[in-house]
C-alpha cells in the first residue's frame, strides 16, 4: 500500500522536489537539514543567496577582461568594461550556449565569440549580425548585481533587490589594504568558516613554523553569542584578557592575526577579513584581505617585504601539491617547510576532514562553542526556509564592534 | 495505486528498457527524443549504426599493428594483417577478457596475449594451446565489416549487411588526398556536425588569425533542403552568389575551405571531408581529409609546405592544452597564437557548449536554418525507430552534386 | 500490487540492506553472489575480514612514522611508536575528523594535529588540552590488531578475536627474505589472485623477455583440490613431473619462481609469497616477498645484484605509465623493454581485464581448473554468510606442505 507520503513498506520514494527539501524525522535530532550545501533551490542555497559574496580579486580582472566563475554550483562569467565597471553575467550565450567569457568586451558591452551577438551591461541584446531586426530586443542575457570593495569584486545571486552594500564595516584608519591569497580549497566552505571560529586549533595546527606562538601560550576558554548580523566570539585567557572575533553572516570572519612568517618587523598584528565563498559543495574560494596600519615610509617598507614574500611563494611548490603530499604520507605534516606555511597547514587539516565533513561522527567539546552556536543558527534558519516560515532579517553590522587582540 | 504504466502518484518508475526509449509527452514539443546519444540500444544508437563510420587514419595502422578503439560508447580493437588488411574485432578475448590489441598479429590471424588463443580474420578460434581439441571451433571472436577509403579506415557496427561502400562520392580529379588532424574532441559529435552547418560562425569564431577572411566579408543567408542522402545547404551572399555545402548522413560534411594559415600560396581553396565519429556521448573523433588540386611540381611544393606546417604543429602546445587555458580564463580567446588556430578556435567554442549541449535553452534564428532542419530530420528518424515505424532508406549520393565556393 | 518482497510489476525496489545482500534467482546459476567485492557489510567483505592482511612493508614505516592506509574500501592510519611497535588506528580523529596520520607520535601515543587530543596505543584518549577533565576517558579511537612478519606489517579488520598469527607457514631454512614490489594495481584483487592460479599464462604473457622460458617448454595440465587452509594446485607436465603451488585463503599465493631478468647467476629459483590486498573494489596492493636460499658471500653478491636491479627500476619509467601506454596503443605489448618487465606484463593483462572483470562473459576451459575451483569455494562461503548459515572454519596450514619446482 502507498501512503500519501509515498512510503512503501518502509521504502521512501521521493520526487526531485522532495529530495531537495529536508524532512523532519521523529527521534532524530535535527540531522536532516543539510547545513553544508549551497546548491540552488536547497534551503542552504536559498539562505546563502540572501547575501553579497566576494568572488574575485579586483586586480585579477583588468579593464576589457573576462573570466569564468563558478559560485554555489552555478557557472557565470564576469567582465570589466573598458570604463572599468565589473559585471557578472550568465555563463552561456542565450543563442547557442557558447561560453560568454570567450567573447570580446566592446566598450561597455560584450560580443559573443560564436555568432557575434552583442549584449549591453544590463544584458539586453543589442546586435545580432546575421538575424532579422526585431529579434535582438527579445533576447536578454542574465546579469547579477556586482560591486567592488576592499580590492575585491562582490556579486549578489539572489532574487529581488540585494541587501545594502558593503554588508559589513571595515577599518577606516589609515593603512594598507591588501588581498593576499585566492586559494581554491577542495572542501565545503563551512569547514573553513568553522575553522575560523576555532581559536584552539592555532596552538596545534600552526605549532610548526611558530607563526601563531603568541596565541598559543595558554589556551583560551571559548564563548559566543548570536548578534543581529552574525556571531560574536570570545576567547578568554587565564589572565582574564578577552580576544574578540567577528563572524559576519554567512561566511566572513574579521579577526586580528599575527604577522605571517617572513612579514615580521613591520606592521605588527593586522586586521584580516576572511571570505569563504562556495564554488560548489566540495570546493570554496578562500580570499584573505588584510588591513595593516602602516603609512608613509613604513608602508613602502611593508610593501617591499610583501613583494619579496610573494616572490618566495611564487617560487615555492603550489600549496595544493604540498597538501596532497601530506595527505598521501609522502611529507610529514610537522616537517613541512613552505613560505605560505599557515595556509598549507590550514588546508591540509580542514580539507583533510573530507570534501564535506561528516558532522554526525563528531565528539564536540566546550572549546567548540563557536562552531556549535553557528550550526544551531544555520539549522534554525534553514529549517525556517524549508518549512516556509519567516527567517531572520539579518542586519548590517554597526561599525563600532571590532575585533580585539586579547593580550 | 499503480497504473499499468508504472505511475505512482506522479512519480514514474521506469524499467531499464523504458529508460532507453523516448516517451511522448503531451504539451511538450518533441524534446523527449535524445538526438545526441549514440549509445547501443537507443534510437540514436540504432540510427547511427546504419552507416559506415571513419574510425582511424590508414597511416596510424601499419601491417601487423593493433590499436584499441572506442566508438559510440563501445570498445573494439583493430588490427592490420601482415597482408595489409584492416579488421575491427571485439575488444576482449572471449576466454578471460584480456584486451585483444595486446595480442600479436600472426599472418592473417591474431593471438591473444593471455593464453595464446588464436583467431582468424573472421573471428573463428583456430588454436587454444592448453585446451582440449574441439573447444576452439565453438568459440568466435566478434568481427565487424572493415574497409579503407581516402586514407581512412571505416567500419560498420550495425546488424545485418552493411550499406554500399564508400557511402559518399568524392572528387576524382587529379590531386592530393591528405588526412590532417585526428583530434579527439571532448564533446558530443552532434555539436561539431552542427557547427559544420553553421557558416555564420566563421566570421566571428575564426576572425582572429584571419584564415576565413574571404568568407566573412558579408554574412550569407542560410537555407537548406533534405535530400535522399542527407542535406544540401546554401549560403547566399548579397551578390546573389551561392555557396553550396553537402552534409552526408549521419556525420560527414563535404565543403570547400580556404587554405589554412601557413598553407597559402599553393593549392588554393580545397575540398574537405569532415568526419565526426562518436567515441561516446561526450567525445568524438574529428577527422579532416582534404583533396587539393595540385599535381607534379606543385604537389611537391605543397607537400613540403605541409610537412613544414606539421613540424610547427608538432612543436606547438597540444590543442587541448590551449583550449583548457582558454576555458579557465588563463588565455584570452582573441589573443591565442597557434599553428592550428582554426582547430583551437572551433574546439574551444563547440566543446565549450558543454560535453552535451543543452539544446532546450537555445534561441535559434534564421541563420540556424541548417541546424534546425537537420534536427528535425534526426528527430523524425529517431522517433520512427523508437516507435517501431519504418525509417527512411538513405540513398547513396550521386557524384554530380558537389560543394561550391560561392564567390 | 506490491508483494512482500517489494516487487512492482517486475520492477524490484530494494532497501539499502537488501541491495548489499545477494539474492537467489530461479533459473540463474549462482551469478547473484558478488565474489569480487570486499566492501564492509557485504558477504565478500565479511568473508575477507576473517583473515589477517598484509598492509605495508616494514621498511616503509620507521619509528615515529605515520601513514594513511586504504584497505577493503575503508580508510585507516598506521603509526609506529618510538619503541618500534606498529599500530593500525582509525583514519579520523573522533573529535572533528582530522586525519590521524597528520598527527605526531609521542612515545607510545599519538597526538592529533587539530586540537592536540592524545591517544595511547589502545586508542584510549589520554589528553584533551582545551577540554574539561573527565571528557577524555569517554573517548576512544578505534584500533586494529597489528603484527609484523616477513618484513611486512599485517592487520586484522574483523570483529572479535583475530585468528592465529602468522596465518601461513614459511620457509625457515637459511636465506634472504626480501620484500620487492609494493605496486598499487588498478583492478580488483581477485583478478590478480586468479592469475596466480593460472600457470598457463606464463608461456604467453611472459614470453617476451624470456624470464619464464623454463616454465613454457610444454604446457602443464592443471588440477586443484580444496584444503583445510585454502587450495593446492598442480601443474603436471608430459614428463609426469608435477609442480605444486599453494594458495592460502583468502589472497596469498606461495610458489617457486624463476629468477627475474637481471637476477640470474645467483640464488636460482626462489620461493615467493604474493599478497593481493584489496585497497577497494577497483584497486589492490600487490606485495611480493621472496625467500632466496643464499647465505654468506653468496648473500652479499645477491644483495649487490638486487641493489643494482633496484637502481635500474628506480631510473625506469613507472610501471603504470608503461601499462597505460600499452593500453592506449602507444606501445606494443611485445616490444616493451623495462627492468620490471614481468610486473608490467602481468598488470597490463590483469588490470586490462577491466577494473572488475566481467566474469559472466568468459569461456573457461580445462586450464582454468584452479580458478574454477576457487570461485566455487568463494561462492559457497559467501552464500553461507549471506544466508546466515555456518561458514567454513579455515585451519592454519601445516608447515610440511610446500611448493615444488616440478622439473
Amino acid at each position: 500500500m502507498l501512503s500519501s507520503s509515498g512510503m512503501i513498506k518502509g521504502i521512501t520514494i521521493m520526487t526531485a522536489t522532495e529530495q531537495a527539501l529536508p524532512r523532519r524525522r521523529a527521534g532524530r535530532a535535527r540531522t536532516d537539514i543539510d547545513i553544508a550545501t549551497t546548491r540552488p533551490g536547497t534551503p542552504g542555497g536559498i539562505f546563502m543567496r540572501q547575501f553579497w559574496h566576494a568572488i574575485c580579486r579586483s586586480r585579477d580582472l583588468p579593464a576589457g577582461g573576462t573570466r569564468p566563475l563558478r559560485i554555489m554550483s552555478e557557472d557565470f562569467a564576469i567582465l570589466r568594461t573598458q570604463a572599468g565597471v565589473p559585471q557578472v553575467i550568465a555563463y552561456r550565450c542565450p543563442h547557442r550556449g557558447a561560453p560568454m567569457h570567450l567573447g570580446s568586451v566592446e566598450g561597455e558591452a560584450i560580443r559573443c565569440v560564436y555568432h557575434g551577438w552583442k549584449f549591453d551591461r544590463c544584458g539586453q541584446c543589442v546586435e545580432q549580425p546575421a538575424e532579422e531586426a526585431g529579434f535582438a530586443r527579445k533576447v536578454l542575457l542574465k546579469t547579477y548585481p556586482t560591486r567592488e570593495h576592499l580590492d575585491l569584486v562582490f556579486a549578489y545571486f539572489g532574487d529581488g533587490e540585494p541587501p545594502p552594500f558593503p554588508h559589513f564595516p571595515h577599518r577606516t584608519s589609515p593603512g594598507l589594504i591588501q588581498v593576499w591569497n585566492a586559494e581554491q580549497v577542495p572542501c565545503n566552505y563551512l569547514q573553513s568558516f568553522e575553522n575560523s571560529m576555532d581559536e584552539v586549533h592555532v596552538a596545534f595546527t600552526h605549532q610548526a613554523g611558530g607563526s601563531h606562538a603568541r596565541l598559543s601560550v595558554d589556551l583560551p576558554v571559548i564563548t559566543a553569542e548570536e548578534t543581529a548580523w552574525g556571531m560574536l566570539r570570545f576567547g578568554t585567557r587565564t589572565t582574564g584578557k578577552v580576544r574578540q572575533t567577528l563572524h559576519y553572516a554567512p561566511n566572513v570572519t574579521r579577526v586580528i592575526v599575527p604577522p605571517l612568517a617572513g612579514m615580521d618587523g613591520v606592521g605588527g598584528w593586522s586586521e584580516i577579513y576572511f571570505s569563504f565563498t562556495p564554488v560548489d559543495d566540495e570546493n570554496h574560494l578562500w580570499l584573505i584581505t588584510s588591513h595593516v596600519e602602516v603609512t608613509g615610509e613604513d608602508a613602502e617598507t611593508y610593501k617591499a617585504k610583501r613583494a619579496d614574500y610573494d616572490r618566495k611563494v611564487a617560487a615555492a611548490p603550489p600549496v595544493m601539491d604540498v597538501v596532497r603530499d601530506i595527505w598521501s604520507g609522502k611529507l610529514r605534516f610537522a616537517e613541512v617547510v613552505h613560505p605560505d606555511l599557515a595556509v598549507v597547514q590550514d588546508i591540509a587539516v580542514q580539507a583533510g576532514q573530507g570534501r564535506i565533513e561528516d558532522r554526525q561522527s563528531e565528539r564536540l567539546g566546550r572549546s567548540d562553542a563557536g562552531i556549535i552556536l553557528w550550526r544551531k543558527i544555520l539549522e534554525r534558519e534553514l529549517r525556517a526556509i524549508a518549512e516556509g516560515r519567516p527567517a531572520k532579517k539579518w542586519q548590517r553590522p554597526p561599525p563600532d564592534i571590532v575585533p580585539t587582540l586579547g593580550f
